[in-house]
């Protein structure tokens, strides 16, 4: 078994830029064995080793830095071992930028056939066709060196954030896990990130915070949050957590979220972000706004002349109106999606962008409250429907 | 009602570049008011105003010069008054060079609805809600002078091509039509081309060639072939029918088809072609290659990591393996069909393209004869099953 790495070891350089008086916020750079991420960073999501419907040239144009691969799914299917056969999953799916990958925990413990979950790892089930498999800690560490993404994460135990005994006995658990994780690391490329959990109590994130920062990891996640609790919770450990983490380190908030979301945690000291919303609502016929959401099903953009967002630079908003995206949507058509995505992630990686500006300009505050004046918040109900939706998935129900 | 144009009114110009000795092949260009397609060209389809997966930019970077719209599917959804409101099919697809339409009649004729059918129209119910349309010539010339295609073409009768008796008399309403067409036809910066019927007859073939060539139209398509005869006799009634036609106009074969068919068809003198075959093999997991198809669900290249053709110059031989792609297919990610229909729009344009220069440099009939001997079609039981398939559709079956 190897010593844990120094300091000095990290492949991963966090140049912090800019640090606010009146607000958390913060600017910097991640330096990553594929280049650059300025932060903050809007990581969209990848899953089967694909942004869905999206090509590498696209994610490129559309200026991504970093993606996000999923290992549970890349584990399953095609197999960590013919990815790394193939080159890794850079060269496989022909993206030369930045990969991070989570450890699969959070699908694993979101499964509805978890089978048997002790110290030593957990089993579970395949939901492509049934087949038993085990995670340790050690191998999903393993199979992230094989996949061989700049960020790997460290297994960890996603208990219903409002459930205090499973939190309290997950938490063990959790750090015995990171620490085994960290051990079993090696890949000199790839950094390695912790995971603070302890759902919506300050007391349990503040120990996992202590016991995690005592190890020495690349950079921390905030884990466990936006899966079910309700969003003034959300912010709240993000409060009480964010300044028990190193200055000098990367901050990553796992599964974040909408643009309101980006704002807010952005503002109380998150670096990284990663989400599904932007391509998930491509598939639901929504597009982002800086009004909201749009749902171009809507029989009222059927002759509707104009682009989803005037003034928009992406490629889907200099080309194509309302009416014709909607005609593609109806019709079923997959370039209607495409095209639907492409705006999407665009306009959370602009987004970020402009964040970023702002806060370097120095006018972050005017920013965020003229965005959140503007900008109307999906219906609160269906949100809560969502995020319940995670809760009981991750109560096994 | 307006008076029939005459030659020079014609909004397409095509120069005969080459002509054969040996073959009937000839080299051409057709002047469109979106730009120049050389011939022989293959036209891919877009049925629903969009070549299925892919961008406009994708299919300029694929060098494609002219697509086909479906007249019957844009009228259905989401309307031609809608599309003309938008500026017209061009505009409203966001595609620059020519369109080309068909008149709907195959897909009419095709429909297991069809409910009147009479010397004035044809009445049928829609595949999408089952309401009640009526087609008449003036009418899918009208929606298509609304469309704004660069070529339309006339409605015609498509009979089973076996059925002599039928033939016969479908050729009088198609000839009665093709005159009413004519006659409607207004649009000034739109051709209009005619179609020979006749099933596999060739007297029915002489006697359609000599009507509709006594009418002034643009080019002449060849229909009612490659819809469930045997091969043969679509290849004799080709060579009787070609010498029939016009040497100064275009010469198209609708729906056809395979690379086997376009160097045969190419070879008994057809200058234009189009075929669903490219878009519907890749949504099936297939591809084009110089020995064949291949399958890329197949297990045997699970590992693989060579691109679907050595040597082929297109985004997805160039970025991706074979056990990339078949990964994305086997996980039912878009992006697959994407990648995979790029290179079969590719391989198909390629392939004329290469022709063109066979025929220019005088080697074509080398290079047929080296490209069949290397080229293994598709199954002919599946190819039998497939034509066997459209033939019931078009006898109502």
């Amino acid at each position: 078994m190897q010593e844990p790495r120094t300091l000095n070891d990290s492949p991963l350089q966090f140049d912090l830029l800019w640090e606010g008086q009146d607000t958390r916020a913060r600017v910097g750079i991640i330096h990553t064995p594929h280049g650059d991420v300025s932060t903050p960073a809007f990581c969209p999501v990848g899953t089967q080793a694909t942004v869905k419907t999206l090509s590498p040239r696209e994610l490129v144009e559309l200026d991504a830095r970093m993606i996000l691969g999923n290992t549970y799914h890349l584990y399953l299917r095609p197999g960590a071992d013919i990815i790394a056969r193939l080159g890794g999953l850079h060269r496989f799916m022909g993206w030369e930028r930045a990969i991070l990958t989570d450890s699969g925990g959070f699908q694993v413990f979101s499964l509805q056939g978890l089978r048997k979950l002790d110290d030593e790892g957990v089993t579970f089930r395949s939901h492509i066709d049934g087949s038993e498999h085990r995670f340790t800690p050690e191998l999903v560490i393993e199979i992230q060196e094989k996949l061989g993404s700049d960020i790997a994460m460290v297994l960890d135990e996603c208990p219903d954030p409002l459930d205090y005994d499973y939190n309290r006995e997950a938490l063990r658990r959790t750090h015995l896990w990171a620490e085994r994780c960290l051990r079993a690391h090696s890949r000199a490329d790839q950094a390695l990130f912790g995971i603070v959990q302890g759902g919506i109590f300050e007391d349990l994130r503040a120990e996992s915070a202590r016991v995690l920062t005592g190890m020495d990891f690349d950079g921390y996640a905030i884990g466990g949050l936006s899966v079910g609790e309700p969003k003034e919770d959300m912010l709240r450990i993000l409060e009480h957590t964010v300044p028990l983490l190193p200055r000098e380190k990367p901050r990553y908030l796992m599964g974040v979220g909408s643009p309101e979301d980006l704002l807010e945690c952005i503002d109380r000291g998150i670096d990284l972000f990663d989400c599904v919303l932007p391509t998930r609502l491509a598939r639901n016929g929504a597009v982002l706004t800086p009004t909201g959401r749009l749902n171009l099903r809507n029989a009222r953009y059927k002759e509707d002349p104009t682009p989803i967002q005037e003034g928009c630079r992406c490629y889907t908003c200099q080309h194509f109106s309302r009416a014709y995206l909607r005609h593609l949507i109806i019709s079923k058509e997959t370039l209607g999606i495409r095209l639907t995505t492409i705006h999407n992630v665009h306009f959370m990686l602009q987004l970020t962008r402009d964040i970023r500006r702002a806060l370097l300009e120095g006018h972050f505050g005017e920013f965020k409250a003229a965005f959140l004046a503007n900008y109307r918040p999906a219906d609160p109900l269906a949100r809560e429907k969502n995020l319940q939706a995670r809760r009981r998935l991750l109560r096994g129900e």
